[in-house]
């Protein structure tokens, strides 16, 4: 850690300040500038607090040269994780697909989507039972009853389930869920995170509209330091100045957060585009940028005229692109050889 | 409502969405254009589903001409709210003052941070016991704690009580506290904002790093449908590409909520700059630009080499900005006459 | 285009809008909603001057059904657009490689570099003479000279040439280069594109770092409406809150601008993200997204410590990367058939 | 300036380094930490170029101290910059105001405009002659003829002239203007910003829409290091993700720059907002926010009825404005005291 003082620095303050880092057993380079001195911070700095430094009268700023999160830090653990659910492996070179309606409606709807998506090559079932809206008079989802409905699928198929909590009160709820998903607006929620970290099953986190991956990595943190380590990270596209598509998805993330953590990385084209035709060319992209696996909406319900989600494949278009997909993925595994 | 078609749309889909939309109260103009044919939506959309309608096949997109809010909406309730805390009133022409420390530490110290904003003027004493951190190696707060030296501070001087929420599991804790705050980044913790409705608190919601003005009023909906009409709006920043300063603050956020909304617009200039010698000049144009009061961190811990916030205004600084702050507020109030 | 009215909007303006339309040429369908009268346009409002509509007193809002482009539109010219240059053809399926140094500084340098890509298969050398450059005080590019350099290397190689104007001004220098670049920071100089429209060679327009799909829509239609059709478009990155990278490169703009519109799409690795190690997965997700081709920088000079850009590849590097990229497209094409 | 080296960084590469910045006339302080070894640079470090530097192999990334720009930097210059034009001053503690038409169209509307502002206390007319269209279907101004009627209506007022050149080729036209204009999309168009660096009036340039602070000064920066100190910084908004309105104001951009820099900052609420409506209170916050003048748009033409830009205010809405701006600037003043 580097902090820049102010010129002229109040002396007392200044050794008030270096006796305290001393006393946390860091070590203090000094480089004196023509217009500034620099501290260069020495040892375990990835506990210091950065806003506590930064906050003296005596300092100009304070930049880290260390990552702040260490369990998910790449450097502390150079090897992929990999997270085993029932038979499939996230991460590690896998491509994992988690395919599924956005919101679970009604058995038929649910069983029918898991069979079709199972038979393409998904390995895990999504499914929102809690949905979390913008408007309070938008449909919020069939909570535990969803819930029950995606165990029904689960039995019948065997596939895996991902779903989304949106509150720690909804937790004892989840008995029946594989995955846990944290949504893009809870993705600072720190006290759901605390708790997700004191349980066993993995925890899938979405990055967050105008997160950095400095900011999805901390919250990963969260969760690997009170001692749940299988935390999977997804890109599901951020919030710009262009309105075009929901969200602007963000493939450097991919190669960017493999290089500085050991996590798998998911991508979801679904809900970053919001437009369905826009899902098999970037889940194609995701798959070339190194992702370790795709969550996938699919929607089919002929009866109702209100139902296709304008993100949502039908499971015809999801399973041509599914074997596009593992298509892709053996070509380029093979051309890494 | 306008629904705008997809060149020759099916017909047997758009026959089933003219009924249900007709099922629903709705009334539909059709207007046919030379690329496209359009549907005038009218009656009350408010409760309609927007992206429900934008997912089928033959729509092209769906643009509201009516807000999506309603309780919130000022075209429904023309008058100003105004919100009774103790012996002070927000809204509706006043200029109320929320100040204190960012983080409660020690009797000491809230208490005469306490008493020295109450001398200055500020009507409401804020305050965090829970703190919402980035990192999970930074101070949380002293949770619980905190709380009870806010009341002590509140027995001593009078001062009403704004805290932070982070999570409905804490709410019981909140018993003396007189307004409780919902921070931006749970802005859109939709359960969290339920409860806070079924309960008759003040609720002051700051707007998310990235939400719209829709977004927050929207949040404030989740709010009031449940019953509570008591909610404050707090501009604080916005995220942007801009790095000097820790957000943007948004200050055409303030007329433009009075127009939108009849809720009570508060400003934080210490979170949205983070730099403690803009926090008087932004305070100052947000009286300017129509705030209905300010929240500002002062802090006061001569002892202490690691305490000064980067965005605290000392006690000494903060009356000198008050004096300035309530003499622009009269002398607007007098221009206005 | 939809005009919104205000509530009970004044007779005589109204009267005055709509004859003004009609004189246009525009037909009018009126529809009464509860709160809001709307105006449907038909007929050719491509041309219609949005901006002076909402002016009016009378209106609270315009929405464009229609695009504002019509050369550049897919609508109006269903097939893509092939540009030829040289022997080589850009758009329709072809994937074009232009690669070369950031900055042109020695014949060495460029022939050596010009040789390498072309022996690893790019089919246009880029080269910068003239550089934009944030800082008065960095290197301006070797301007004329940079220009005849890139022409040395044209000649050695036969590839054709690539290279960025700044200003109306140096046009008369780009005889010998193929494709004119228009640069991010210009995208919107307006007298330079239509400088660029009434003159033959081909134009790649860079998206800006905060210009919309429109808005480089908008650009491509300055340069078409002046009688130049050759335009390709150019994604190199947008400006976000993210500042790991230097921008981020949005890939559904390639799928979205060839839905939109003819003209080609090429994508910039190198400048989206300044970061050489992620060129590689960057390229290759642009090619799975259905880019037309690549933009990416090489740079050889061992002798010099201060050369590599932090965004270019070696020759090695490329040529690895040059035959996954070719193999890829290939892959590609078979799995569409 | 502090450059950050790789872990285990090549010996001969950072012996090159090291001579190379030697040879610039720059000590290098080292400081070897646990996981990084970092060089501070100390000497002058603004000519050094950051991205050259960054370049290199060895290096994991460089942060300047330093700031880049010199002319344009308080430090080094901690007097306001007092700009004279006619009668008025611009900086220095003044108030100017800028107002008028946003396009010139006829002599009676450019000319009683003009009246109307300088009746109200205006001390600059601003009117756009070359206008920067998105689109080339919408109107472009009336170019030499525009300049030609603002000519007549100084000559009328005495009031002096500011109008936004949009190219080099059209500098010999502005003779007779007395402030020339950069817009927000020419911001970085440096070939425009050496020319009028080289000649001697003064320059407003306005920020564009997704710079930062930095890279406005360093535009600043460019004019100046040609030898033209006369240059006034106009802050209009920047682009985010709120579509409310056309661009945010950032109204700490103020206080910031007065701070990074001893130029003036005016402040256009008109462009930013892009609604009449908002213009007033965001005026008198950018003056409470210390700004040394605003640029105000004000159109009449009751005969046209597609003349009120959305974003102009009437003669008589502004007349009430600038009553209520010069007043709460002599508040201020007062208060200062």
């Amino acid at each position: 850690m580097i902090v820049i003082l102010k010129q002229n620095p109040n002396r007392a303050q200044l050794e008030n300040l270096i006796d305290w880092l001393q006393s946390k057993g860091i070590q203090i380079h000094t480089s004196v500038g023509l217009t500034h001195t620099i501290l260069g911070l020495v040892g375990d700095t990835s506990q210091l607090d950065i806003d506590l430094i930064s906050a003296l009268d005596i300092v100009e700023g304070v930049r880290r040269i260390q990552e702040p999160y260490k369990n998910a830090n790449r450097k502390f653990h150079p090897n992929d994780t990999v997270i085993e659910v029932g038979n499939t492996r996230i991460g590690g070179g896998e491509l994992t697909v988690m395919a599924g309606p956005c919101s679970v409606e009604t058995e038929e709807q649910v069983v029918t989507v898991a069979k079709a998506v199972k038979a393409s090559g998904a390995t895990l079932l999504r499914g929102g039972a809690f949905k979390p809206r913008t408007s309070p008079y938008s449909f919020q989802g069939l909570g535990a009853d969803g819930l029950k409905l995606l165990s029904l699928a689960k039995k019948e198929t065997g596939l895996p389930i991902v779903s989304e909590v949106m509150d720690v009160s909804q937790l004892p709820l989840f008995d029946d869920v594989d995955v846990i998903q944290v949504g893009a607006r809870n993705m600072q929620n720190f006290n759901l995170l605390k708790e997700l970290g004191s349980q066993k099953k993995p925890v899938m986190i979405k990055r967050g509209l105008s997160s950095t991956y400095e900011e999805l990595l901390m919250s990963a943190e969260y969760v690997m330091s009170e001692g749940n380590e299988n935390v999977i990270l997804c890109e599901r596209g951020i919030r710009t100045f262009e309105t075009y598509t929901r969200n602007i998805l963000d493939l450097a993330s991919v190669p960017i957060l493999h290089q500085l953590s050991h996590l798998p990385v998911i991508v979801d084209p679904s809900h970053a585009t919001g437009k369905s035709g826009l899902v098999p060319p970037m889940a194609l992209a995701a798959i070339a940028a190194g992702a370790d696996g795709l969550l996938i909406e699919v929607h089919n319900d002929p009866a109702c005229a209100l139902c296709d989600g304008p993100q949502s494949l039908k499971p015809e278009a999801f399973d041509k692109l599914a074997k596009k997909m593992f298509a892709l993925h053996d070509f380029l595994k093979d051309a890494e050889d």
